[in-house]
C-alpha cells in the first residue's frame, strides 16, 4: 500500500491549521495544504492527484475542500469533481468552515433525544451554511422544519431549493417579524437549532424556556452571546428548565469524531463524495 | 541516518502536487515544497538546505526544481547551483514540465527498437523543451538528428546550441515550408519523435505510415489532436501499417519509473545534478 | 501519545528552510509552515493549534515563531501569546533570525572562559537582535555590560529597556565617536561581543589584540569583514595575541544544538514560553 495522502485544497490564503491538525490526527501519512485556492487554479493540482497513481493506489490520494467561506468551498468542489473522468476519480471531502460536521453533529444531538422523522423543528438562521444543511439533515430525516432567516425572501429561496434536495419534504420559510421570531414559527416545536450569524440573539431565554412543546435547543455559536439567550457553549446534554440544550463545544466532541472519521473514510474507496448527507450518514454509523 | 528531506522548489504560484506525489512515492520522509520561487528569492532556502547538516548528513538533502514553465526552471537551476560553494553542495535535479524525464522515456521508447547510434531521427517541435532535450539524448548516442521547427531561424539556433552540447553531433536545422513538413526532412528517417505545441498536427496519418523507412513513432504530446495524425496517447509498442507507435499515456510508464528513480538516487550523495543527460542514463540503467 | 506537530508562523514569505531543516532534525512528526504571516492573519492560525486537541494533549502541539526580521518576530510572538486564554495555551518558541540562539551560543562560549558574574564586557551592535540579547544575557549572570551604537540615543534606549528587563542591572550606553570606539570603552574589557550590521568594522586587529584586560573575543558575523578584524568566521576557542576567540561558525555547533534542543523540549509541555532566556537556560543545561 501507498501512503496515504490528502490534498488539502483551501479557499483561504493561508490553509487552515484546524484541518491540518485533524487529517494528521485522523491517520494521514502525508498531508499537502494549498491555500488561495479558487476553481481558477485548482485544475493542475487535481490533474497531480489523479495522473500520479495506477488505478488500484487511487484510493491512497484524497482531496479535502476546506476554508472560511463555504460559498467559495461549494464552487471549488464543484470544479474539482468536474475535473474528474471516468474511473479517473479520487474521493473528496468537504467541510468549509466545519459547516457539514457540525450540522451533522447538531443533527445527531438532537436524534439522541428525538424521534427526528416526527419532530416539528425551527432552524434559526436557517439560510447560512450550517443551518441550511441542518434542515437539510432533518427534512431527510422526516422532520417538519420551519426555516427562519430575518429575510423572508432568503428563507424563501433556501426552502425551495431544499424541497429540491429531498423531494416531497415538508419545510416552510419564515421572516423576522418586528418583534423577532413570531408565536407561529414556535407553536408546537420540539427542536429548535440556533445557527445565525456571531452576535444575533433570536430569542430570549424566557420566550423558548417557557415553550410548552420544546424538548432540545441547540446552539452552534461558538462566541457569546448565543442566538438563543441562556444557552452556554459548554452544554453538552444540561437542561434549562425543561428543556434540554447543547452548545458549540458540547457537540464539539461529536464534530471532531465525525471530522477524523470522514478524513479516513476517504480512504477506504476513491469514488467516495464525502458532503452533507454522507457526512451525516457516517456520524450516525458512529452514534 | 538523518530523514531525506527534498526542498522542492517550484516557479508556478501553487507548487506541482504531480512532482511532491512523486517524491512520497519514491519513499521521501519529508518533503518542503515551495511554490513562486525565483532567482530573487531563493539563495536564502538553499543556505538552508547547505548549512544546516553537517559534511556527512549533507546527502541526506536534495533540492527539486520544477513547475510548468521550462525556461524559468533552467534559470532557477542556476542560480541554485550558483548559490553552492566547494563541498557545501546539496544534490539536485531538474524536471520542469516533466521535460527531462518525458524526452528520456521517448528516447528509451525508440531505443527499445533501433540502433540509436546508426539511427536518423526526426525531431518535430525541436525547440521545445521536450523536443530539444530529445535531439539531446538522440544526438549523444550518435544518431543523426534533423530538428524541425516553425521557425528556421529557431532551429537553426538551437541547433547550434546542441552542437555545443555534443561536440561533433549530426543535428540539421529545418524550418516547416507552406505545405508543412518537407519531403528531405522525412526521406530515410527510421525515427519521428512529435513534440509540438499542443494542438498542432505536423502530418497527416498517411504522410508517416506511407514512409518506408520509418521504424518508430513517437508523440509526447498528452492531449489530442496529437502531432502525428493517428497516434493514440494510449499507444505503447502498437503497430500503424509498418510503424511501431507510442504515445504520451505508453510512455508514461518509464517515465514515472524514471522519475521516481532520480528522486530516490539523489540521497545517494550530496553531489549529484541531475539533469537531462544524467536522468536518461540512470532511465538506460532501469531498462 | 497523539503525533508531534509544529506549527512554524514565519515573517517572510517563504518559510524558512533552515527552521524546517532543524524542526525536523529534532524529531518533529509533522512540520506546519506558513510564510507572510502578520499579527493581523495570525489568529485563525493559532486557533487551529488550541481548540483541536483534547487538554492532555495539547502539549504535542507547539508554535515557533522565525523570519528575517527580528522586530516583526516579536510582534508576531505577541499576537500569538494574546490569542491563548486560560489553560488553552500550546508551548511557544521564537527565534527569529536565529537571535535568541545565537545569542546564548555567545554567551555560553564566553562562560567557558569566563567567571561572568565578575566579567566586563563589551556589547558591539548592542541595539541590534543578537546584540541585546546577548547584553541581556550577561546582565542577567551578573556581568557589567557596556552597551555600544552607533547612535548613543539607541544605546541608551536599549539600555533602559535592559534595566527593566534585569533589575539592578549594570549597563552604560556608549556611542561610537569620530574615531570610533573609544578607549574609554575598551579599558578593562575581558570580553567584546561583536555583533553589529553585516560589513562594519568596528576595531582593528591591533587596537583589540593589543588590549591587555582582553580575555575573549566573539564575532556573531557570519560574512565578511567582521566587526572585530582578525577573526575568522571559522574560529573556534582559536587564539589570537593572547585572545580567546569564536567566530560565527565557531558557534555555530552549539547554536544548532540549542536550537534543537529548544525545539524538542517545547513538547513536554503545553505552558513553555521560550524566548532569550529560556533558551540560554537551556543552553546552560547542555553545556
Amino acid at each position: 500500500m501507498p501512503k496515504t495522502i490528502l490534498l488539502q485544497l483551501d479557499t483561504d490564503p493561508l490553509p487552515s491549521v484546524f484541518d491540518r491538525v485533524v487529517a494528521v490526527d485522523a491517520g494521514v501519512d502525508e498531508l499537502f495544504s494549498y491555500g488561495g485556492v479558487t476553481p481558477a487554479n485548482v485544475t493542475s493540482l487535481v490533474h497531480g492527484a489523479m495522473f500520479t497513481r495506477g488505478p488500484a493506489d487511487l484510493k491512497s490520494t484524497a482531496i479535502f475542500v476546506g476554508g472560511s467561506n463555504v460559498a467559495a468551498g461549494e464552487e471549488l468542489l464543484t470544479a474539482v469533481r468536474n475535473t474528474f473522468f471516468g474511473p479517473v476519480h479520487v474521493s473528496t471531502m468537504m467541510d468549509s468552515n466545519g459547516s457539514n460536521t457540525t450540522a451533522a453533529a447538531a443533527v445527531l444531538a438532537a436524534r439522541r433525544h428525538l424521534d427526528l422523522s416526527t419532530t416539528t423543528a425551527v432552524i434559526l438562521g436557517g439560510t447560512g451554511p450550517v443551518g441550511f444543511r441542518a434542515a437539510q439533515l432533518l427534512l431527510s430525516e422526516g422532520a417538519k422544519v420551519r426555516l427562519v432567516s430575518r429575510s423572508i425572501n432568503k428563507a424563501a429561496e433556501a426552502t425551495t431549493k431544499l424541497q429540491g434536495l429531498v423531494p416531497g419534504c415538508d419545510a416552510t420559510p419564515f421572516g423576522l417579524t418586528a418583534s423577532g421570531v413570531s408565536k407561529e414559527v414556535l407553536d408546537g416545536a420540539e427542536l429548535i437549532i440556533a445557527a445565525g450569524a456571531a452576535g444575533v440573539t433570536f430569542l430570549t431565554a424566557a420566550s423558548w424556556q417557557g415553550l410548552p412543546s420544546l424538548k432540545v435547543a441547540i446552539d452552534v455559536n461558538a462566541v457569546p452571546p448565543l442566538g438563543l439567550e441562556g444557552i452556554s457553549v459548554m452544554d453538552k446534554n444540561v437542561m434549562h428548565g425543561q428543556v434540554i440544550c447543547y452548545g458549540a463545544i458540547g457537540i464539539g466532541g461529536t464534530k471532531m469524531r465525525i471530522h477524523k472519521a470522514a478524513v479516513t473514510r476517504l480512504f477506504s474507496s476513491n469514488a467516495l463524495n464525502l458532503d452533507t448527507d454522507e457526512i451525516y450518514l457516517l456520524g450516525k454509523e458512529l452514534a
